[in-house]
């Protein structure tokens, strides 16, 4: 497999290409406009063909670069059927996959963060979008979020999955950039509640000001970057 | 493997925990002081011991975590033998090796960004320090640098890699964690010159400013980031 982890600085924001083998089909997760041209070239050079682009939920903190990147190499994009949205090729859903050659990603629906969170399944490792974070976990105080249904998609399905499983997060703040379920099952501050009440309390108590581009960057996500037509 | 890739937004350096197995020893490669809570609280998350933390070189961008790791922890400190420092336990040269477990991290003398330039090979990886960066290479106007010295670097030792070897470097600024050996031959624009003149021509053109901590940091490194004794 072909992997790599791209971070834009400004956002803190991780993106991911993802593909079988060198000469066959991409997929990007996750990607920021701004990096367009760069995750164009880093495509080229490996020798790639970009076949999807994806976000795993309506991100609050940057501008997608979906539409940008179907302009100009017309790849197929894709969200959640969850995400209001009529800009992208595909929606899908909890159960389906994302499929790039012979790479297979399930895709598990893990609401919480907002209603349209998903997360991608690969044998050795997860993407979890905002929903888990490395140490953290997605705040649940905007766009339909919600911290009951984030405990469910954690506890129920993220943290059910095999311990050395890797965990990728469509953020980090910190300096980190991989983590295993196993480790933030034991030390990852937010998990280490008592039941989906203390949870719940938990993250209602949090009292953080809104992402500095939201009331520019959701609105702009729901046409995938681009400017609706006039 | 226990692999982490761990990133100091502030000077964009990027720090490397190894280990074999948990449970284990552990090395890190290029810490920066202010994170020094943050790799202890990590190595012990991840059961390891830290038995080693090393420099590939003098940095001039940030200040070493050498010294405060070996007193909080009581781990052996490295640098190289060209390294004009006392502060170190043991100073290591070419064709030596970092042992930790049954990880044998073979060391190449790789100058040229400074005298004390070193980089650190595993079968699969090589740590480039900054003498081989994601589509570029270290400055080499300051620290003894030596643009003749790095070409002989670059092309007679980095570059004879096996093709498909992964790239660590010690910094990158556009959100690139890896490269490959095979990448960089094709696409680093720094190596696509005709000859050895060639490449110090550009090296003397780059006309760079000066690292905005390097009076600071310069120092403070000889010292393991410690102050002298009075």
């Amino acid at each position: 497999m072909i992997f790599r982890q791209l971070f834009d600085c400004v956002s803190s924001t991780y993106t991911y290409l993802l593909a079988e083998r060198t000469g066959g089909e991409a997929l990007l997760i996750d990607p920021v406009l701004e990096n367009t041209n760069a995750y164009v070239r880093l495509i080229d050079e490996l020798d790639l063909k970009l076949v999807l682009a994806v976000d795993t939920h309506i991100h609050a903190d940057h501008v997608t670069a979906l539409g940008a990147l179907r302009e100009r190499i017309d790849c197929a994009t894709a969200m959640g059927k969850m995400t209001k949205t009529e800009c992208v090729t595909v929606q899908f859903g909890e159960g389906e996959k994302l499929c790039v050659d012979n790479l297979h990603l399930e895709i598990l629906y893990t609401p919480g963060h907002t209603d349209d969170s998903y997360s991608f399944l690969l044998p050795d490792r997860v993407f979890t979008g905002d929903t888990l974070l490395i140490r953290g976990t997605g705040r649940t105080d905007f766009q339909n979020g919600d911290p009951a249904a984030q405990y469910d998609s954690l506890f129920g399905k993220l943290l059910k999955l095999p311990a050395e499983t890797l965990v990728f997060p469509a953020h980090d703040y910190n300096g980190m950039t991989v983590s295993t379920i196993a480790e933030e099952k034991r030390y990852n501050p937010r998990l280490q509640v008592a039941d989906k009440l203390a949870y719940i309390d938990l993250m209602n108590d949090l009292k953080l000001d809104d992402p500095r581009l939201m009331d520019i960057a959701v609105p702009a996500n729901r046409t995938c970057g681009l400017k609706p037509a006039a």
